[in-house]
C-alpha cells in the first residue's frame, strides 16, 4: 500500500512548476463551478504520519484555491460543550454548506487510529470504529457531502532526515512538534495503523489518496491532484450503503386512538399535579445533571402535541429546556444533510430538548408529499436509528411519542378550532389538505413505527382521542424515564466511537 | 417609583381568574400575529429583587403563551468562549429571529446593577454603563428588536415573609436560593440599584414595568399584562437615538489610486517574504494568544481584496484564521439586526477573522442600491463606531483597509479577467453594473471614510492601482499591528461594560 510513497519520489523542479500552473487553473475552475452549483460540500480529511508536512500541504492548498471558500476545521481536545454531546457532534456542528470546502484536522478517524497504534490492538473494537466511520461517510455521500481522505506518507529514513533538517534551522525548528519526534520511534505502528484504517474504510464514494511526502514539490502536486480529482467528480449517484447498525427493532406498538378508560376532571388534575411533581423532582437529581433528555412528538394535526408539551414544560424550570417546533427546512438548513439541523439542537447535560415534529419528517411528510425520493426516505430508517443510537450511547435518553387520533376526533377538533377565539390561529389550509391524505400518512407512520421502534429508542403510542389520558400517559412516561436515569445503562450494544482527547492527529 | 408595588397589592381570586382568561386569549392572539408578521423580535428582560418570584412568573408566561416560540435565554457565569469576546457577544449570539420572543435572565443590566448596589457606587461608571445600555437598546429597537423590562418588586416585609414561608415547607424550600436570603439583608441597596437602573434607562422604545410580586396572582396578572402591552404595540417608528459614543474621528485619509512608487518583481518578492515572516512570527507571540485580530477589506470590484487576503493567509497557520466573504444577507440573517451576522463571527483569542467586505455594506451597497432608507444608513455610522469600539475595548484589534483603484485600472482588470482562464469566474454582470454607479459608490465611500475613521479603528487607504505596492502596504500594516499588540492599550476612552461573572441576576 505504501510501497510507492516509501520510495520517496521526487518530482523534477521544472516539471513541478509546469504541473502546478495547470493544477492551479483547474482547481480554481472547479472550485468556482462547485460554488455556483452548490450541490455538494467537499470534506478533505487530513491524516498520515506526524511530521510528514500535512500543515504545509494544506496551507498551500489555501493559496492555490480561493481561500474565502475553504474552511479549515481543526479539532483538538474536546471542550466542555463537545464533551456533553455524542462524539460526532463537533463534526456535524461545523459542516460547511454545499458549494464549499472543509479541510478536517483531527477527524473522526482519531479513535480508530489510536486503537490501531496500540501494541495489541483490539480487532473487534477497530472493526466497530470502522463500521461507524463507514456508515457516517456513506450517509454524508448520500446527502451531498463528498469525503476524500489524504494519507501523508514517507519512508522512515526520509522522516528522520526531514525532522533533523527542520530542527537544525532555528527558523524552521518550531515546525517540529512532540508528535513528530514520537513518530520516529513509533513509525512502524503508525504505518500499520494507516494500513488498517485505509483498508477498512476505503469506499468508492470516500476514497483514500496516499500522498508521498518526503519532497515538498511532490507532496504539493499530489495533494492538489487528489483534491482536483475529487472536485472533478459529479455528485455520487450510487452509494454502496454500508452495513447498517445492528438494531434490535421492537414490534411496532399497537395503535389505538381511544384510550381504554376515560377520566374525570378532578382525578385528572390530581394526577397531572402528581406527575408534574415527579418530573420536577427528577430534574433536580444529581444523575440527570450528567445526562440529558430528548423528547420527540409526532402525530396527525390536532393530535394534541402542543398541549402535551405545555403540560410537561409547566413542571420545568424555564432554563432547563428548549422547544423546537419543526417545519420545512429553510434554505440555510437545506444546504446541509437533513439531520444537521437536529444535531445542532442536541441538549447539553441537565437539559431537555423537546421536538414538536422532528427528523421523522423525512419518512412522514417528505414521503407523502414526495419531497424525497423513495430511495432517500427508505435509507432514512437506518440513518435515524443510527442517529438515535449515538444519542443513547452518549447517555441522552430519547423518548418518542406517537399521538394517535381518530379521523372523527380530528374533524371535531378542527371545527372547534374554527370557532374558538384562541384556537383559530392554529388551523390552516394545510391542515385540511393534509386530512385528505389521511391514509397515506397512516401508511407512512405505520412503516415508521415498524422500522424505528428500537430497543434503545422505542416509540410510545399514545391513544390521543382523550386529551387528558394522553397527557397523563406522556407525563408518566417522562417521569419514569427521568427517574430511571440513575440506573440507566446505554441500551445499545454497539459502543459509541471513542471520544478523542488527544491533540490533532 | 416603588411605592405602589411596596403596598404589596392583592388581586381578588375571582377577579384574577377573570383577568387571566382574557389575558391568555389576547396573549396568544398577539403572539401568533407577531409570528405571522415576523417583523419584530420581543425581548423581555427579567430583573428585580431576588426572591420576588421571577422564575415562577416566567414559567407561567410559558404556559399562557405558546412556549414553542418563547425562548428562555439565561446567562450566568461567563464561559470560556464568552470570556474571549466583548461583553455583549453572548446576547447577540442568542438573539431569537423576528416573530419570536426571548426572555432574558442575567441580562446586560448586570454590571450597572452590581455597581449601583455597592456601598459607594461610582456615579460616572454607572452613567457610562447606562449609556452603553441605552445605545444598545436604541439600536435594537431601530432594527426591529423590541425590548421590555420587568422589575419584580415587593416590600421588605413581604419579602421576608415569602422567603420564610417557602423555607418552612420542604416541598418549596428548594426554591429559595442564597441570593434570595442575601436580598433580605441588602434589601435597601437592591432597591436603590433598581431605582438607579430604571431612572437611567427608561425610554419610550424600551419601557420598564414594575411588577408587584408579593402575591402570586397579582404578580402573574401584572407580568402577563406588561407583556401583552408590549405585544400590542406596532413596530417603533420614532426611536429617540441615545447619546452616541463620544468618538474621536480622525480626518478622512487621503485617497490616491496610484502609489508614489512602483516596484520591481524581485524587490517585491523579497519584501513580501519579509513581511510574511514578521506576521508568522508575531502570530506565535504570547501576547497575541490573549487577543485577536479583525481585518476588514473594502474597495471597488477588482481592487485586489482577494489577492491581498491570500498574501496574508499564506503567512498563517491554516488553523489560525477564518475568511468571511460577505455578500447580501440570506433570509436567516435578515431576520436579525444587520450587525448580528458579524457579531457571530468574532474571533476567539489567538485567531484572525478576515472580512472580505463587511458591515460597511450598510453604508456602501445598501445606500447606493437603496436597499436601506436614508435614516437607516445614516444611523449606521454611530452603530458601527460603537461596535468597533466594543471590539477594541475587548482587546481585539480592528484593521480596516480601503483599496483605492482608479476607474481606468478597474476597466483594465475587468478586461483581463474576461480573457484569463483562471480569472474569468471572478467577473459577473454585477461588476459591470456597479461600474456604472462609480460616482455614487465614490460618494458613499467618502462619507464612510469621514464618519468611521476613528482613533480606535482608523481606515488605511491603500493605493491599489499597483497590486504589489498595495499588498506590501497591507502586509506591513498587519505585521506592525500584530507586533505592537504587546504594548497595545485599548484605544477607546469609554470602558467596556463590565463583564458579569455573578450568578443570574
Amino acid at each position: 500500500m505504501f510501497s510507492h510513497a516509501e520510495t520517496d519520489p521526487v518530482i523534477d523542479k521544472d516539471e513541478a512548476r509546469e504541473l502546478e500552473a495547470d493544477l492551479r487553473i483547474r482547481l480554481l475552475q472547479h472550485q468556482y463551478r462547485r460554488l455556483q452549483q452548490a450541490e455538494q460540500t467537499l470534506l478533505i480529511v487530513v491524516a498520515g504520519i506526524d511530521g510528514a508536512g500535512k500543515g504545509s500541504a494544506i496551507n498551500l492548498l489555501n493559496t492555490w484555491m480561493d481561500p474565502r471558500h475553504v474552511h479549515t476545521l481543526a479539532f483538538g481536545k474536546l471542550n466542555k460543550r463537545e464533551a456533553m454531546r455524542p462524539a460526532m457532534w463537533r463534526y456535524w456542528n461545523s459542516l460547511p454548506p454545499k458549494g464549499q470546502t472543509g479541510i478536517v484536522f483531527g477527524s473522526w478517524y482519531g479513535a480508530l487510529l489510536a486503537e490501531a497504534q496500540r501494541k495489541h490492538p483490539d480487532t473487534e473494537k477497530m472493526a466497530q470504529y470502522a463500521r461507524i466511520i463507514n456508515r457516517f461517510e456513506a450517509m454524508l455521500a448520500a446527502e451531498g457531502v463528498q469525503v476524500v481522505k489524504l494519507w501523508f506518507h514517507l519512508s522512515r529514513e526520509a522522516h528522520k532526515e526531514r525532522t533533523e533538517r527542520l530542527l537544525q534551522n532555528p527558523e524552521t525548528a518550531w515546525r517540529v512538534s512532540r508528535a513528530d519526534l514520537k513518530a520516529q520511534k513509533r513509525f512502524h505502528r503508525l504505518r500499520r495503523a494507516g494500513e488498517i484504517a485505509i483498508t477498512q474504510t476505503l469506499r468508492p464514494h470516500a476514497p483514500w489518496y496516499i500522498i508521498p511526502s518526503a519532497n515538498d514539490d511532490t507532496r504539493a502536486i499530489h495533494t492538489a491532484d487528489a483534491v482536483l480529482q475529487a472536485l472533478e467528480q459529479p455528485p455520487a449517484t450510487r452509494i454502496v450503503a454500508d452495513t447498517p447498525l445492528p438494531v434490535q427493532c421492537l414490534p411496532a406498538p399497537e395503535r389505538r386512538a381511544a384510550p381504554p378508560e376515560r377520566i374525570g376532571k378532578d382525578v385528572y388534575e390530581a394526577q397531572l399535579a402528581h406527575w408534574q411533581g415527579r418530573i420536577a423532582q427528577a430534574m433536580r437529581s444529581r444523575a440527570f445533571s450528567e445526562r440529558s433528555l430528548v423528547l420527540v412528538f409526532e402525530g396527525q394535526d390536532a393530535a394534541g402535541k402542543g398541549g402535551a408539551i405545555r403540560r410537561i414544560t409547566a413542571a420545568l424550570d424555564v432554563r432547563s429546556f428548549d422547544i423546537h417546533p419543526v417545519s420545512a427546512p429553510n434554505a440555510y438548513e437545506r444546504s446541509r444533510p437533513y439531520l444537521w439541523r437536529f444535531w445542532r439542537k442536541l441538549p447539553p447535560h441537565g437539559k431537555i430538548a423537546i421536538f414538536d415534529r422532528s427528523w421523522y419528517g423525512r419518512v412522514l411528510v417528505e414521503r407523502v408529499e414526495r419531497l424525497a425520493t423513495p430511495a432517500t426516505w427508505q435509507r432514512a430508517y437506518d440513518e435515524i436509528n443510527d442517529f438515535e443510537a449515538q444519542l443513547c450511547a452518549n447517555g441522552t435518553q430519547v423518548l418518542k411519542f406517537w399521538l394517535e387520533v381518530s379521523k372523527a376526533e380530528q374533524l371535531r377538533r378542527f371545527k372547534e378550532r374554527e370557532t374558538s377565539p384562541f384556537k383559530s390561529f392554529k388551523l390552516t389550509q394545510d391542515d385540511w389538505r393534509n386530512r385528505t391524505k389521511w391514509n397515506a400518512y397512516r401508511n407512512a407512520s405505520q412503516s415508521m413505527l415498524e422500522r424505528t421502534s428500537t430497543h434503545h429508542a422505542p416509540w410510545h403510542c399514545i391513544p390521543a382521542d382523550d386529551k387528558r389520558m394522553a397527557r397523563l400517559k406522556i407525563l408518566e412516561a417522562v417521569a419514569t424515564a427521568l427517574e430511571s436515569a440513575d440506573g440507566h445503562e446505554p441500551a445499545h450494544q454497539e459502543p459509541p466511537i471513542q471520544k478523542q482527547t488527544s491533540e490533532f492527529s
